[in-house]
């Protein structure tokens, strides 16, 4: 409490920020719910309109589950910080700015599968590619600036994480820009099933790259535990 | 304390998954109202327009009333919950992600009791009712994972708390499956009144089929006291 | 902290049932945008078409200032109360209900201005103040239950303060539901005005009308207090 | 805590306001996306659909900037403040209220922008720099209020920061107004590239233009830290 009167405002702890992108993660992956629409057919023909849905489902759960992981992912970082400052505060509004248009590329890919010809199938997919890179970019950048200030993070935190996580965060730009070559270039439903898979890779390594004793840690838990 | 600080971020206490949430759950009840729309009538029969909405309204309260009760079990579960590692995220994220589709088959519902033939009306409910089961379902994993996962739990919490509401998730799953069943082999409109009803069924035994004492616990509330 | 174990969940402190409850107030507050729309004009027609839309705004206005008071009433409300019960969570859903449901007649009200005739005009103000009657109703039943369960609140609170807020939501019922009467036999535009300044009203008094030495409250406010 | 119990409800501490104020951001920078619509084009032409939306981005992203300012500045006040009265609760809703009101002219502008003619491009970007200059001229209401309210600072906080603060507020009217003018008189484009900007100006000064050395709080950053 040693910092003099005119840092209020600028530093401070996390809360307000962690409160504003939980609020931010949960509208994003309530919304994305909005696309999933009543199909428009004649009487008699419900049924076959909502099976003829189903790439709505799939980037609906593709979606999702990225938003999920995003949310696991900040929570593990906000976890190791223990304050935050006017830049980390713009690199996670550029974290929520990138999660935040998810649901745009989601409804484009499942209406482009739904009512256009194959060539622009392919170019939905390379945008849903394009915003999911962006989205592991907006991490690459948040990692990077934590891993260059100690004096953010939590004393329990290894100093070494946030620059491990950057690998993390680069792997996802490379994959989902591979994703959407693939989809471009192949078939846009080999995209769409990377889009699907992409987040559980996230999802299995979200506790960090660098935490090699992985064995070590399972041993250490209840044989009953669930991952 | 005593936990390695390659810890941080895969366990910590429930307060961000409590506060994301309520969040999703305070955004699906609000998001229900976005489908009770203006209705599209020639000048001077507006009101008839109004009456004539009333399936949307039934499907409202209807689901309106189901996330509110799904947030009161949450709020049960969670209090007690001491802690949360990775598996106790991704079950909640299920609950939420069954949660987040309940605008869907409502809007599906009362889409169809307004403007489709009876055998759209059928599948609409048996659409509902899945959902519905699904829901009972993700709840059924999320009590499961904290039946085996007793390290988690709040000391003051009972250890036969988890283990006997997985029976009140079963029962569930079979109740919403049945009226499915009902709503499509017999009638549509017995399922939504089922529907309706079902949720009050769930908030009546909320706090746990288990607590058999209950005239107990009456006893020692005040008269007045409501339920 | 001598309550048996089999309370836990049923009764807890506010803060998650209050986390809750702005997250819905927050989200009905800011979804009554949505109603707000692009004027569909043909080309350079745009102004016009924004200044025909001023019922949407006037609604607007209502509708916020309207949630604004619930928001403020919630706040005075809970600040009074210690611990919530299942009693207290069903009458705080039941004002959440009534709060939800209030862009759905902002929306016929704004949309009755301007595309239906007059008798349309008069079922739309009737119906917004059915549900503001109704919203005042769900906080009669709020203030009724505190009025008679003592035990749930902070013990600062004065014991005649929910009795003598249940006048206040009577006054509101009796308020909306004569703002309808006129709106709907004399002139829609004059239940408009009401509503409008209902909000008002209600903002005056959210203190609570039983605290009657206003003036020696004021006296002990510094001169530059707004209120 | 000398404080008379009939003032419960009136002050208190900002926890709450400050909670539902970030939903009400997270909210409106999250309904941004929602008019980001999938372009309405005949099959094959959805790449050229989605470039000739840039407008939309364009408003998109100096609307989320400008509400992620909105947010900073917030946190920035908020964390000088001790404690709330009804005054303040209500120039708060008065931010609120502009900001919520943000996603309408951003619609406004990016539908102009394709598909009206010039005369409504000029009203749009008008129409914009109205809500615009708006919302500071309510950001000057509550530094105002604040100003005149030192008993509801926080120890720490200067007296003159708030004072200072209406003039930053002032600065913001003034330029909206000339973005609105500019664009109205001389080029639409031009004011939608004020507007881009002006919420850098504003990120850059956010932590209050009265904070005078600047250069020495720079100095005692590590020359890492991005700002």
């Amino acid at each position: 409490m040693s910092r003099p009167s005119d840092d209020i405002g600028t530093r401070s702890d996390t809360s307000r920020a962690v409160a504003f992108s939980d609020a931010v993660f949960a509208i994003v992956i309530t919304l994305l719910v909005l696309d999933l629409r009543v199909p428009e057919v004649p009487p008699g023909h419900l049924l076959s309109g909502l099976l003829g849905q189903w790439p709505s489902y799939a980037a609906y759960l593709a979606s999702y589950t990225y938003v999920a992981v995003v949310w696991l992912n900040h929570k593990g970082a906000f976890n190791r910080v223990k304050e935050s400052d006017r830049g980390l505060h713009w690199v996670n509004l550029f974290v929520l700015f990138t999660t935040a248009l998810l649901p745009f590329p989601t409804a484009v890919v499942s209406h482009a599968l739904q009512e256009h010809d194959q060539q622009d199938q392919r170019v939905a997919v390379a945008f849903y590619a394009l915003i999911g890179a962006l989205l592991c970019a907006s991490w690459l950048a948040f990692f990077h600036y934590l891993a260059r200030r100690a004096d953010l993070l939590a004393e329990e935190a290894s100093e070494r994480h946030f620059p491990a996580e950057r690998i993390r965060a680069l792997v996802g730009v490379i994959l989902y820009a591979a994703a959407g070559l693939i989809g471009y270039l192949v078939a846009p439903l080999a995209g769409m099933v990377i889009f699907v898979v992409l987040p559980v890779f996230y999802a299995l390594t979200s506790a960090g790259l660098h935490q090699v004793p992985l064995v070590h840690r399972i041993a250490h838990r209840p044989p009953t535990s669930g991952r």
